[in-house]
């Protein structure tokens, strides 16, 4: 297992990557000032396992070769391990306060396993054997994986071979003797930036006349014929400024990218679908379910810090007994345990699959992530009552530091004498942070669109809701279909 | 173990009893049509036990006898017998559509055992191996017992000794050699008349002027002593009418009732708490959070068949396809999964007790029961919507049966006529049963108020939110504390 | 005018009508108890009209005589008449705590009246003068209308020629020299055993294929051709025991019955519509509208009551001062009032039809009834919440009044002791009586299909929504379209 | 009346100020590129006034000269006036997409109207009539004015003069023969740097022992004892950017500053109160009731904005026929209508106070911001659900027009290629700027804590509620007080 520093140096080591933000080529991502706090942010799932305390939940025994691996290169063996990655997940939100972005490969890499196994079941391909030489890789060499999915799309109500660009999905451009050449890009990107390797998935059920789009591969971050557009959050440009305090989040934060595959050549022993577009379907459903369930760690684990904030800011203003104060922040913690006992419950109930690894239960998987898409924005809400407006009308940090302006600041911003204005201060930019700023893209949208939008949940829940069953247990109980037990 | 006919004989066995009902006295309740079908919904908790495929979930080993025992008299013995609990009650829901009620009993056994343990520990008492027999008998018997817990309580903003009335709480009025005399009343004693035992409880936390009020025991249901008065619920008297159509659930039912103690005596054998007023707070939390756990079975399955009855509805009305009653379907079945998700993951987060069986993770059992307070009338509003206005304007099954009416009733009341209208009728007054009739109180008050009002869970939340950790998290987060780590 | 006795009494001398009731021929439904309430409901619109203290908002002056009229006959004359309709019918709602029937009449009376005057611009009919002088008549006569416009529909995907029994809804059989002949039924008729007379008006939008189903007119409550089928409610019983505490409401309550047109005869005078298919829309838009409006009045009127036992309930539990008791109280004020405000804002944004009467705004208007659709459900969730449990487990009135258990009722229902046990005991009753019994289906289910179901409001929210201009306001803002401005 | 460059210039007029902005003192606020937004916003409020398809609801008569005046300076002299007030803001709300803040001026007129008028009748002072002197000069020259209430507040458990810093409130320190001298702060100054006039008020209700406190008065904006620092708003920077597309609001926006009363000199021809500790309630109650029916209109002018966003965007994706499309959007529509209705209302409903303006229903102004502090919020989240992820991972304009990375932008983020990818990107900036960047601030938190936060709001209800009134009449219907009418 690397250490924090050895992976902070491991990126760096990457090389020379095609990576634009705010129109300019960046020579070195690891080190620009809005992008380190996402680096930051990913090195804690490695450094977490280096600290005894966490080492029960930050490392895993390999199924593979029986070594100490971190448990984001895991494979889920049991339903103690799919609670236990929940908990992990939980953990390393709570010590971020933002998205740590090494959950995408973890499961890429779990769907992955189980569909290839099946897929070479059925075709007598030999995906799961290749996979497994390279899941070993993974876990020894302890990489930061993406896991690639969402396309560009285009015009959402057509398929890929539909779009009039034929390149607004991933797709085939050309099968060689040695490999193969892709072409097309993905959105969306978390963590990208800041991994080893990418893993790449289709996006959605592919019929056969899809066939070129269901592809599935890894590339190494630093293929030169990738390109990187990083994407602007709310606030980016707060963390080039001197001080850090505006950014709330002074440390840690998210990322999101685009990657262009600008005729990408993969070689066959890093291919592991092409052309069964039947088992996309299987792929997305498995990955998307194991993400879903991945919100009911991390977005609890932010919560947590909100609600922390919250109850922080409630003390400084000199209203904790007040009882709507009170009432508001109970709210909030039933709130983030709820989404955390739906990330556990899918977790408990989870099943083997037929290649050996654990699969979380598919129903609370997805009910777990569409109560993610509701209640952090409720709970935003509630934290920017409990924070009063101070929130978005504080002057800039200059202006606290300014000995003209500084002095007032620190009179009148004052709250409860108890408390320096100064740690007020923070936690209000923290909250302005989670729930507006430079981390609220994590928290709020992501918490919405990521692992799927809301209504992706929906379908899943009406396909797995067996109305047949239910219907015939009313039937039963009013009369119409004979009851035969009393 | 008893056959369901074996339990619903043994309650005729239990001889005359004080059983009064809309003014009068009834001689046998378990053959009365207003008292039979919560009978038959206890009687429920036998049956399935019988039968081979519900053995799993519905039969457990003794961890006193190694004998196979019905899990309603199961001590929970690991995290998988709390999971196949909630299980276990969602099958019964599923089976009934109402409180099958024996879940009280079988929650109390549990928090008594535990208390009377560490009770013992500090005190000195012997209470534990008192319940250990009694406990054993009770496996031994297969009897279902009544937990007994809630007070009349008088004003509320009073405690137990300070009302003007002593007896609005149980409480000891005499103490011999050979047992004490109690008095006072249980309110809202869920299936109590079904009942072959009434193992009794404080109510609250009580301090050392209410010594008195901390007693805990056990008393045959047939003590000529008591004195029940059995509660009224809308639309009981559907269950006199000739047909049973308009009842709705046909067959299942609850049961509410107040059992007055008049002098009751108590051998000691069977007290099993006397004064130790400091552990009344343990008794009640520990029963309180087991039995809000049971809510995220129970009430999932009651839902099941609420969602059933409104797609069948759907069905009948034509309108299956129809966008917007598809997607209030997936939210039915997305809140009544969100509760389920709370049952198990309660569970799945228990821990053993210092006297070794199981318990629940008290936070998130109480976040389960505070959504059980809101989830199924959102859940019903919906099934209204989704059934129209036919549930509450259509005439009675004595209209559907009369030469005159009959007709016009089967010839206006048809929706598509790929089904017959009198499948429709009973679909609807099933509706109107778990929304507004007969059933509604146990789906819907009984969500709201059974195992603690809101408020009660609330204040749980408060106390175990350890605010402290979330404050100093986000403190490390927006840099008033060190971070220490990257 | 009438006055309230007055109006009973005109009820009975309207002679046998074919009422059927829990499968029996209802001979005096007048004076039958469970019909009872229902009258004396409607009665209070007569009753009010007779206080000078309620004249301003009760009478109107009649915009075809000049006349005083009671305002339940008025056509709506200007936005402040909208307004006051909207305050009487709150006021009436407070002191009847149930539906009072009379609305819909009144608001097919304005509906009927512009499209009459549209229809016969652009068809050259004559409908407008004859309904002027039904107008005439009701308003002198001081009736109470029902209005009836819901068919029993049948397949709802399927439109009324669509259906394999053509009597699914209401349609001209015979065109005769002197009339037409008519045959079907009307679902959910409000109030009509109340009524002297019956409105007739299409359920929806028709095209020239259903031709025969865009008819419009009266028919005198009594005549002799029509079936009346009464539906039964939760707890309708209740009202035949020997004592009228457990009803609830125990004066007033509403009234839902179908009736059957057994191939009735009209005279052309009573004639509005008979094959103006195009404009069965806008019949049912503005009475659907006008009717919408009616809901953000009445519910709320009803909605004070149901605060108000909350809040008596909350004092008789010596609760009144908890915090979180104060705060569901000041929800269910401000759901309330928001309803209010929708019905007051709707009405003041009216404006005048070609034929001189108001009409609401219909956007509003919808955006009402569409949050009647929910709040009295939230409503009536939080009344539980405060009542406690004891409103569905509390004994029958008979168990009160008995020697033998009516001391310990009142001694165990006892609250706070300044009040008595029995005003407890009746304002729960009442509680219940809104939220799952007698009056519930006026309160809630009503309130959800009344004037139209959830769905029906979307509907009309998208056609009126005017999305384009909102996107070309957005366009300018971000700059797609030029600012042109500043 | 002004034109909008008049308003500019004479803002320019006002000559330097002590204005400081991240940490410097920016000589020239209107012409600041982070200001100037703001500046564009209220000179809206002067641009429509001149357009003649406008005229009808940008200006008024007033009551004073009877001359034709900006509706921004009038006194309100009907309900009529108020309901055009609601419609004027949702007007300049649809121009702007931001707070145009020039409202808080026009309340604070009103009701310092009023309260004068009111507190001279009690205390025979001639506050009155100053005021008269000083709104006849505000009318006669256009001015915008900053209603200022809002103080610093410390330590939110204490008053005024238990705060530890007797200036956490503003105060009178000193009483001069021709004026008061003051000193203090107000926080959240609603476009303070853009007015030519500051007219302060008291914060709360004080008692006698705060009676220092008790002090409205007005000052030029220039005055030179005054100091501003500019608050600083979630992507304020941005607006420094080359291109201002990423801004999403392009040209519009609010703003927020702290303004220090450092020891500034009031003459007493414009001091309103001092001292007058009894009437701090009456002006707070009344200015906040007038603030918070401005609600109903500007953040529903903003929400059409954020509508159209979501709807074109949805025509861009190419999932406009989507029926969850459809619904959501629908619902923002309906959310949106429901806050503009409680505008309406509380207007309609509106009275005339004894010094002859009009004041509205104060319940009802409470009941429509305690909306707005909800429904913006779940109109944000609706709009998220509908934009989708990319709104916030889209690279900056600056990567769209970098020739490297342009075409591949213009490429992958194509929606339907019926509309041009520029379209979809500034759309979905718009989004972003109202849910999590330069407009949100105006959009949201204002809504939260403007007029005062959820809570004040909330204690308002409670007290108007009437509940006894509620109370009778559920005794009434439930018979424990006598009905005696039916």
């Amino acid at each position: 297992m690397m250490t924090a520093e050895e992976y902070i140096q491991s990126l760096r080591d990457l090389g020379p990557r095609k990576v634009y933000l705010l129109g300019e080529l960046v020579s070195n991502p690891v080190d620009h000032p809005i992008i380190r706090p996402s680096v930051n942010c990913c090195a804690m799932t490695y450094r977490l396992a280096e600290m005894p305390e966490h080492e029960n939940l930050m490392q895993a025994t390999s199924a593979l070769t029986g070594k100490k691996i971190n448990r984001f290169a895991n494979l889920y063996q049991s339903t103690d391990d799919l609670i236990k990655k929940v908990k992990m997940q939980r953990l390393v939100g709570n010590m971020t306060g933002a998205c740590f972005q090494r959950c995408v490969g973890m499961d890429a890499l779990n769907a992955m396993w189980s569909t290839t196994h099946e897929m070479d079941l059925k075709h007598g391909t030999g995906y799961h054997e290749r996979f497994r030489r390279y899941v070993t890789a993974w876990e020894e060499k302890d990489w930061t994986v993406d896991g690639c999915m969402t396309d560009p799309k285009g015009n959402r109500s057509r398929g890929p071979s539909q779009q009039k660009d034929p390149d607004l999905f991933v797709h085939v451009v050309e099968k060689k003797n040695d490999g193969v050449v892709v072409r097309g890009a993905k959105m969306h990107q978390t963590g990208i930036v800041n991994s080893h390797e990418i893993l790449v998935m289709p996006t959605l059920t592919l019929g056969a006349e899809d066939r070129d789009y269901a592809v599935a591969f890894a590339v190494p971050a630093n293929d030169e014929s990738l390109l990187y557009i990083y994407g602007r959050q709310s606030c980016d440009t707060r963390k080039l400024e001197s001080t850090k305090v505006d950014v709330g989040n002074i440390r840690y934060g998210g990322q999101e990218a685009i990657v262009i595959f600008n005729d990408t050549f993969v070689p066959w022993e890093r291919v592991f679908m092409c052309g069964e577009h039947d088992f996309s379907g299987m792929l997305v459903e498995r990955f998307a379910g194991y993400h879903r369930q991945s919100y009911g760690g991390c977005k609890v684990g932010n919560g947590d810090i909100l609600i922390g904030a919250a109850a922080a800011t409630a003390d400084y203003n000199g209203v904790t007994k007040a009882s709507h104060i009170r009432d508001k922040i109970i709210e909030m913690v039933h709130l983030n345990e709820t989404l955390f006992s739906c990330g556990i419950a899918c977790s408990a109930m989870g099943r083997k699959t037929a290649s050996g690894n654990y699969l979380i239960d598919m129903m609370l998987a997805n009910v777990c992530k569409q109560n993610v898409t509701r209640f952090p924005y409720e709970m935003a809400r509630l934290a920017q009552d409990i924070a009063g407006g101070l929130m978005v009308t504080m002057p800039s940090d200059a202006d606290f530091n300014s000995p003209v302006t500084g002095p007032w600041c620190e009179k009148m911003m004052a709250g409860d004498d108890a408390y320096p204005t100064r740690h007020r201060q923070r936690m209000l930019r923290l909250i302005e942070a989670m729930t507006l700023g430079a981390v609220a893209v994590g928290y709020l949208t992501e918490s919405m669109h990521g692992a799927g939008s809301p209504q992706a949940q929906r379908i899943m829940i009406q396909r797995l809701a067996n109305l047949e069953h239910k219907k015939a247990l009313a039937r039963r109980i009013c009369g119409i279909d004979p009851d035969g037990l009393l």
